[in-house]
């Protein structure tokens, strides 16, 4: 069964995209910690990060430097922290998120809900930044 | 003033190390949140990550992800998380986190004490895998 971030690719899943290239795509996390939380991931299906092989390890992380620039522009933040921990959705996805303390990066948080309007606003600051 | 970090570099101050090359290096964390927890910096003192030049940045990557295969082989664990935040020492670094649980990626929990008995042997267990 395809996981829901190949859903997402294949258009089955919406979601607030941020950047797309043939082999990665960025897009707004569904269950943000804070606002501008943004998840980098590779096209292709690969459970755990670091078995991807060497070049496109490199390029997803190339590509996550591009859009973490693009979230500091956007949202005001002290710095934006990367996690990756993977627990639930076996497909590799690094975490963008904008942080004034530690504490925004606590994956036990309870998620923001915010409306598709502030979503649409924040794709947009970010795409714009 | 020098970072912690420069200081492990000169070797100043004392450190658990799992790897090291021309510009980048690995050792145990002196504040782990869970044991094998595993820095990774560049040599050269920058703040953020994000503005290392990219070839550094994704060199930077490249080594931790050989460092994350050998803390994964060495450590029981689920996966090995990453986290990068930052708002403590001025002086980029990628933790590595074996991780069972999402807690133990919690950066507000109590540091483990392990003594030096223990260090020594799981940087062994590391650098040997």
């Amino acid at each position: 069964m395809s996981s829901v971030f190949t859903k997402i690719i294949n258009g089955e899943i919406p979601a607030y995209k941020i950047a797309e290239n043939e082999n990665f795509i960025a897009f707004l996390d569904a269950m943000p910690l804070v606002k501008g939380h943004t998840l980098v991931i590779p096209k292709k299906e690969v459970d755990l990060i670091f078995d991807l092989e060497s070049e496109e390890y490199k390029n997803l992380w190339s590509f996550a430097q591009e859009i973490a620039k693009k979230v500091k522009n956007a949202i005001p933040c002290v710095r934006v922290g990367v996690a990756v921990v993977g627990l639930e959705v076996p497909h590799a996805h690094i975490h963008l998120i904008p942080l004034n303390t530690v504490e925004d990066m606590n994956f036990k948080n309870e998620r923001l809900k915010l409306s598709p309007e502030e979503y649409s606003e924040i794709q947009q600051l970010i795409i714009n930044s």
